[in-house]
């Protein structure tokens, strides 16, 4: 084979130690959160069964979900004050990793604790704490977050749903003016939820003021009764049958005038007097929406970490079953090759095994930062949060797609697993925020600098601002960290002239594909003459705005990548032969993820000067090489995801 | 907007007359078949219902197969003699058509009357046409095709199952020696069908010899009685759910040792006397099973023909999403903007519109060759077939999934249907051939020049073989067509010296691009000096001669695309506006057909220098352009595929 001589993956003692250390390194700082869920799950029960119907395959998921909520699962999300142990990365930690388990069961628990409990926990205040966190924990209260209406998914601050305050009953009156005013793909809403978390345009006035429109505003509405029928005025259907997920129940919701109590107005971020004036702690409508939405940020991470959790499982199914199946002829001609000693096979999985571990990495910087309570960074973590959501589930989507094809007919069948999974990641791309708007979200954010009055501005709006903006865009980026200053500090200024596996040379190309095409996006932005251009100038740039925001993530994910992996050198001054292995091993990674992400963007690079012709073909090169190196360590490498083997349960890897 | 004025697709006249001339030159030869199966299968309740159960769903393609049936459907695909009305080109059209229907539908059909009926149909004779194709036709006789193994899928001339012959009583002993050795994934076997078409390893010997094996030969085998209950020997089982196609009955056969007549081998490549005495036309045991292999070709066009099909139906629906779906801010204020207005929006649908144009002029090129019966272009049909089918199922998984997340929530709805398609698509990337497995073997026939005793080597072998070649492989290539020459002599050499909408720098750079590659590949694998490398050696160019077959089909497809458009344009003499209208637009969508596979594959242009930067700008900006230019076309482009409005009920649809 074209492997040169390396550590046997199949000698037990060494791949132990291997697998070990590398998987001490991805588990990062919520390790003993990833062990204890791991050791909860790791039943065969808990798979997704096809032969399910709708109704069996939601009772089934909620039962679980019952289980998951008599262990404990759900406090930490929640402040010690509400009933909670409040630890963050550990309720992101724990949603992620049911995600091994079954998706379906990752939302509809995303579903009540993240996003509706989020709701409440983060919008509303210590009368709706003290009634709703401890039910909501318990389950004794099942909700719903009903923020996307059918004419309404990106652009929530246009929400059609009214609430209308009634100074004569201290009421507000929940209404769905338009047939578009629909809450629609509402999970929970079709059959199990009994309250409601809904945004809606809050209308109100004071004595002597007209009643006037607020902005969007979160209302805690019941929906159903105890028996699950419909409250009077509410109507709620089923959205059916979906392209997976067949454990979530997804609905929609139309409220004919219903009327809640004052009281439930989630009023941290605006309140009503009683005789219906309006106050709020934020001044401007827009700022003030885009706070609330901040705070509900936790959502977006927990389906980027089941993205990068269900990658991980596809590719680990896929690679066993690459280690496992033979095809063709073999080099000494005894028997056949193994379909991953084939290069084109190495080059379909290999390349995806090292992205998902950059974004392992990564989501574990994401998630350390989302329980640092650094305003100052807020703004910034919600970007990153935003770009990551969308390269995160972009490549689940993919990896899920290929790990598919690279088991062939096996692949496609139900009990292999690979398919279901396919059918449900596919809408992590959409849900939390379709990806193209994100990325956009991203570009739009680093061009304007985080300013704070950028946010909810139309695209004319925004040109008008991009363009008035006289300091250099590129200059307000994040301090560099410590680690990575180092890296850069040993390398050559110009990349061209250092070598490739060089740290500082990597992250040098990709913050200067980065700063090259923020400044050059910035430019053309800013050639917007009057206001009548300004949506031609913006749509025109949408491109090239959409891959800022892809670049500065990927750029953002190598420096966690590199910035762990160097972390883990320091630490492993053991010197064990596995700790050894493992550091080499993981830097192979790293450049193999580095010298793919070059590779599927050479075209710009090339393009724009920043790699030349002759490295050009030492990046197809190196991929190759790379591919062989890692080889022999393939089992090792998905192993070290710790997936917990009930949840492997494949027959397609059965022969061994 | 950023689009010029052009003409407005929303005028019905003018649209009608567009979309007429459209649709007329993609219709192509067989345009008689499509709109007939368009007429008949323009009903809502021949869509897929996502709420059956596996048996409701199987039992419900039946029953329209027995419809289908009745109505003469199949007679198209079998000779006039053996009752058929001998049409292939109707036969794979009418196929292909059903895919807008239920992709379950075409499937299954393809099973019996393609795959079932055409090994009965060109591996068999006199006595087996007689026998079966009337009932193949009529559905009296439901049959499978029992080619691939649980360990063999790719690699069919390994296939375990024997076929011994018993000269005491002029029997076959059909058997499955190892587990592997069980057939899998076969559409029908695990309920509907009675008979099947079973390969297997033949061995037999005359009186005076040992018995040998003779490779790989068809057999039509019994599988269950009338009762539909397993007959002495077979075992059946069922593959059960998959990750789509719920309609058709995979399952698995076991056979221990069952006896057939003699007559039950399909005869016409290879024959056994009474005694057991060998015979054949074609003396190579590799040549024989090649050759049977190739006549079963049809069921990979079908496969190709349908892939086109379906992406051009889930195009359709996303167009006409991205049509009446507003979201964010117009450039007036007044409402929201149309989401196809957007750049980003037109970059995700119009290139895969464009592509699937190029796809649907390549196929009627593809079904027109099938036709022919020209012996000496066999072989580089095959191999044109064979990349074909890669191309158009990859194009189809992509552009399916592209669909669903260009509508957002409301696509991952069954009841909109893109999450339906994108189950079922799934797996046309694997069946009737492995797309990478089926890239290789194109590469494979460039560089052997279709070298007749090249097929079935190893990599070993192989490898020797091409670096024993002293001929220039690209000398080699089909002659060109009339048409090609001519726009290849209005252009430079050089294509960097003309402009890029120029055809013949389009076909130059593709071509180029081609044998550039086909070169280089033969320069590497020539490298091999010794036996021992000669794995390596292939294993360390797979890349390279995987990308050999993706350009050798893309400049085919290209070519294929700009003969119709020209003939049209010839044909077009009558000047009608809406034929002048035409004209343009396709030739815009050839554009965006070559500028977005220019821009898929710039790293490579640039890196060898096939491509200036400043070309690979203005690429870019190329298809910006293009996209501008083609939007208010693009009702008129995706109501041209023709696709039965029934079949296009989607509720997301309704809101116009």
């Amino acid at each position: 084979m074209s492997a040169p001589v390396a550590p046997d993956s199949t000698d037990l003692d060494s791949t132990d130690t291997l697998t070990g250390v590398l998987r001490t390194v991805l588990d990062g700082q919520w390790h003993e959160t990833r062990d204890s869920v791991r050791q909860n799950i790791d039943r065969v029960d808990l798979l997704p069964d096809p032969s399910h119907t709708l109704d069996q395959a939601r009772g089934r998921i909620l039962a679980t979900m019952r289980d998951l909520a008599a262990q404990g699962f759900a406090a930490p999300g929640f402040a010690e004050g509400h009933g909670g142990t409040g630890d963050v990365g550990a309720a992101v930690t724990g949603i992620e990793t049911l995600g091994y388990a079954d998706l379906s069961l990752m939302v509809k628990s995303g579903v009540q604790w993240g996003l509706f409990g989020g709701a409440v926990e983060n919008l509303g205040t210590a009368r709706h704490h003290e009634k709703y966190v401890p039910g909501i924990i318990s389950l004794d209260v099942l909700g719903c977050f009903a923020m996307t209406e059918t004419g309404h998914g990106s652009n929530v601050a246009s929400l059609e749903t009214t609430a209308t305050y009634d100074p004569a009953t201290a009421e507000f009156v929940i209404h769905s003016p338009t047939p578009s005013a629909r809450k629609d793909y509402i999970g929970g809403a079709a059959e199990h939820a009994r309250v409601a978390a809904v945004f809606a345009q809050l209308i109100t006035g004071g004595p002597d003021e007209e009643p006037e429109g607020r902005g969007v505003h979160c209302f805690v509405v019941p929906i159903r009764d105890d028996d699950g029928h419909d409250l009077p005025g509410v109507i709620t259907s089923d959205c059916g049958h979906k392209g997976g997920l067949a454990g979530v129940d997804n609905g929609r919701i139309l409220f004919d005038n219903v009327r809640i109590p004052a009281e439930n107005l989630l009023n941290r971020y605006g309140d009503v007097a009683a005789d219906g004036t309006y106050s709020s702690p934020i001044e401007s409508t827009n700022k003030r929406f885009f706070t609330m939405l901040g705070t509900l940020i936790r959502g977006r991470v927990c389906v980027a970490a089941t993205s990068g959790a269900a990658a991980r499982k596809a590719l680990t199914l896929a690679t066993r079953y690459g280690l496992l199946r033979r095809q063709f002829d073999a080099p000494d001609e005894q028997g056949e090759v193994t379909i991953l000693d084939y290069l084109g096979h190495q080059r379909t999985l290999l390349p995806l095994i090292a992205k998902s571990y950059a974004i392992a990495f990564a989501q574990n910087d994401i998630t350390a930062r989302l329980t640092e309570a650094d305003p100052d960074g807020a703004r910034r973590l919600e970007a990153d949060v935003a770009g990551f959501k969308a390269y995160s589930t972009w490549h689940a989507s993919n990896a899920v797609n290929v790990a598919r094809e690279a088991c062939g007919g096996a692949g496609y069948l139900a009990e292999n697993q690979l398919s279901i999974i396919r059918g449900d990641i596919d809408v992590f791309t959409t849900f939390e925020g379709d990806n193209t708007v994100l990325y956009q979200l991203v570009g739009k954010e680093l061009l304007g600098a985080y300013a704070e009055d950028m946010r909810g501005l139309s695209a004319r709006g925004w040109v008008r601002f991009v363009a008035t903006m006289a300091r250099d865009v590129v200059a307000e980026k994040t301090a560099v960290r410590q680690v990575i200053q180092t890296f850069l500090d040993d390398s050559d200024e110009n990349p061209e002239d250092s070598n490739l596996t060089n740290r500082g040379t990597q992250i040098r190309l990709f913050r200067n594909r980065e700063d090259h095409l923020l400044r050059t996006c910035a430019q053309r932005l800013r050639k917007s003459s009057s206001d009548e251009d300004a949506f031609e100038v913006f749509n025109n740039a949408q491109d090239h705005l959409l891959k800022v925001g892809q670049v500065h993530t990927e750029r953002v994910i190598l420096e966690s990548m590199i910035a762990a992996i160097a972390e883990c050198e320091e630490r492993a001054g053991d010197g064990t032969e596995g700790a050894t292995v493992a550091r080499e091993v993981l830097w192979k990674v790293c450049d193999l993820f580095v010298y793919s992400a070059l590779e599927a963007d050479l075209g710009w690079f090339l393009m724009h000067r920043h790699v030349s012709v002759e490295r050009a073909k030492a990046i197809r090169r190196g991929v190759n090489d790379l591919c062989a190196d890692l080889r022999p360590h393939a089992r090792a490498l998905v192993d070290a995801f710790g997936i917990p083997e009930s949840l492997l349960t494949a027959p397609m890897l059965d022969h061994g």
